[in-house]
């Protein structure tokens, strides 16, 4: 006998037949011994409905009232999965968010989770109830209502596995698990047993969008093993764990692609000592996050700066770099947004010589020319044009998953 | 300055030009130099659509899950109308049953409030804040949350007026106060400027739905001076208090009508001691309401006894009755259900002779035949052919309002 935690999505509860397809998973798992505690988000589009009832009366509404609203969602998700739960004879109780402990902080919109208050969750799973939990909510020091930001059901259930210390969380998605590359597009992308939560933490912010960064990070601190798994076709998934036995040795975890991203370039830099900290101290400023860096040698005592930022900041960081010229010293900057970031991920590289080589190689064979690298222990990551991207995706990935 | 509770129904938040008509009568009362707490009940339909979405999951849901899903329409309601006063620039909070301190029973659906627990409110007020509570609900002593049943959030608006000790609690409606008859049908109904609890309550079991019969046995346990009024067209409505002025010498107060009635007859009962509690007991163990009583005097030992319940009961009456024919000693029973009941209703009446005989006048010249009679000390009520009723209200009207 276990404790496990489930999660389920708005589109896995969003209307009857996919609530009783939840109800199933759940009693079935029940039903084999463990004691289950779900954790669900808003049906379907009810988020994206509230959220247009709150534009209709304001186009600024004070963040704490949007909560009170969005925290409603998953409200209705809890009672109604309750209910098809006892429907189909399994015992089962729904707590919100704030009955179920969720501490928070009061950053409205997007509050973190400070504290769990076990007490009411402990107590219905040894009456021998399934806890059907509101995700996404919780409460914080003044008893009023918060919510965590997008994608935080994911974090309500890494946080209730972490205090109950459950036995796994499985995060229940409309994909069979964490695949080698996108599926949808290269045909022959592998499902893996296991991943690291470093790995994920790569992956998921390359853009492969399978687990919330928050609750993969949340999972990595607790030591939560986690499970991606569809609640459609209801096999094994894939592990998220701290370390991976790796039997199958395969060298990386996936290769992924980031549109979201921009090279920006400052000309003829003056080559003097504080000008890397007066530029990116500069965007720091404006919560501009830098990914890659690329500095020429200097030259005629100039030196040339390349960056990458994500795409949506762009046009904000030109503005800033250019308010700052003056103390640059160079206003000759340059955009460019056609770019694409491809990058495997794997823990297995950092002890196998040749895995840059047999990335570059592939590049190079399929005649894509490569603008940027970056390396770290668990990735590497490449800048090309942003036309290339697909056919280097399928390149790498051919080059490393037979 | 004083301290004013304003209760807005369904309808009168049902859209966004709804919400901030609402809105600007709230904050007029606030720039008047009042204290104002607002109760609101779920938007328009979404109660009904809630309960929909339940029905599509069982016929028979728990109905602690039921309350936790219904709770859900008013925490929607006051963000959007917290979202509105904030946006016409009044300072304003939104509470939900359990932030506002709604103490009640365990009688999921249809709970009572046991205690306000006011601290919250208080301080919110104290900060100049307007504060909106969600009506209709609160939270039981197990922290579940609970609802008050249907018209509910008028008892929440009283009992926060009182537990407050409000100056007024202000219930808004679709109609512009409380008539001597229902104005859609009586052209010359008028518009009373008082009228007492008791009153009120005989108005509203009469048919006469106004207020919900238990905000008002609240108002007159507390002794909140209530006021109906319309939110459409605001002008002073009707004050519900203890004691009316009654400057108008209105002998009555209005004239109503109950279709929900059914005339029940038992014939040739055996005359012994005990037969009336044999008949009337064995109703009030099923729970069935009887109103009016009318026992013939005995001849040859028998006696015929005949009775009202509601409508809707009426075959559970009869069944109970059969089934208890041995004892009753008869089984000759008798229903009609093409009556009404028509009413005056008025403190006034109680010390001025002639208001009973004026009545039975105005029937006589209207050509009407009455089945029963009954009288109280504020009301005067006559059993009719259905067919008769609404020429019986205008007749009755015409006799005591000119």
């Amino acid at each position: 006998m276990a404790l496990i935690v489930q999660k389920f999505g708005g589109t896995s509860v969003k209307d009857r037949s996919r609530i009783y397809n939840v109800a199933r998973i759940v009693a079935d798992t029940r039903n084999a011994g463990n004691d289950v505690v779900v954790v669900v988000s808003a049906q379907g589009d009810t988020t994206d409905d509230l959220i247009e009832k709150a534009a209709e009366i304001t186009s600024n509404p004070s963040a704490r009232e949007m909560d009170m609203l969005l925290a409603t969602g998953e409200q209705i998700s809890i009672a109604l999965l309750t209910m098809a739960l006892n429907e189909i004879g399994c015992p089962a109780i729904s707590l919100t968010g704030w009955q179920a402990g969720f501490k928070t902080d009061r950053a409205y919109t997007k509050a973190r989770i400070h504290r769990m208050d076990t007490e009411r969750l402990e107590s219905e799973l040894g009456r021998g109830r399934v806890v059907v939990c509101a995700g996404f909510q919780g409460i914080n020091r003044m008893d009023d209502i918060t919510t965590l930001g997008r994608g935080g059901s994911d974090t309500s259930a890494v946080a209730i596995a972490a205090a109950l210390h459950a036995d796994r969380c499985q995060i229940f998605t409309d994909v069979e698990g964490v695949y080698t590359a996108d599926p949808r597009k290269i045909p022959n992308a592998k499902k893996l047993k296991e991943i690291t939560f470093d790995e994920m933490l790569e992956l998921a912010s390359l853009g492969a969008q399978v687990l919330n960064n928050r609750s993969v990070e949340l999972g990595k601190k607790y030591g939560v093993e986690m499970e991606v798994l569809s609640s459609l076709n209801p096999m094994p998934g894939t592990i998220v764990r701290e370390v991976c036995k790796d039997m199958e040795g395969m060298l990386i975890k996936g290769v992924a692609r980031d549109d979201d991203v921009a090279v920006i370039s400052i000309l003829e830099v003056p080559d003097r000592p504080g000008m890397s900290f007066k530029v990116f101290g500069s965007l720091a400023q404006k919560k501009i996050n830098v990914d890659i860096i690329l500095q020429s040698t200097g030259r005629n005592g100039n030196k040339d700066l390349t960056f990458t930022v994500p795409a949506k900041d762009a046009e904000l960081a030109v503005a800033c770099l250019k308010e700052n010229s003056g103390r640059i010293g160079s206003s000759d900057i340059h955009v460019n947004r056609d770019v694409a970031k491809v990058s495997i991920v794997g823990a297995g590289m950092q002890s196998h010589a040749g895995v840059a080589s047999t990335m570059f190689e592939a590049l190079y064979e399929a005649n894509i020319n490569i603008m940027m690298i970056s390396t770290s222990e668990i990735k590497i990551s490449v800048i090309l044009d942003k036309k290339d991207a697909e056919q280097a995706v399928r390149a790498i990935h051919s080059a490393f998953v037979h």
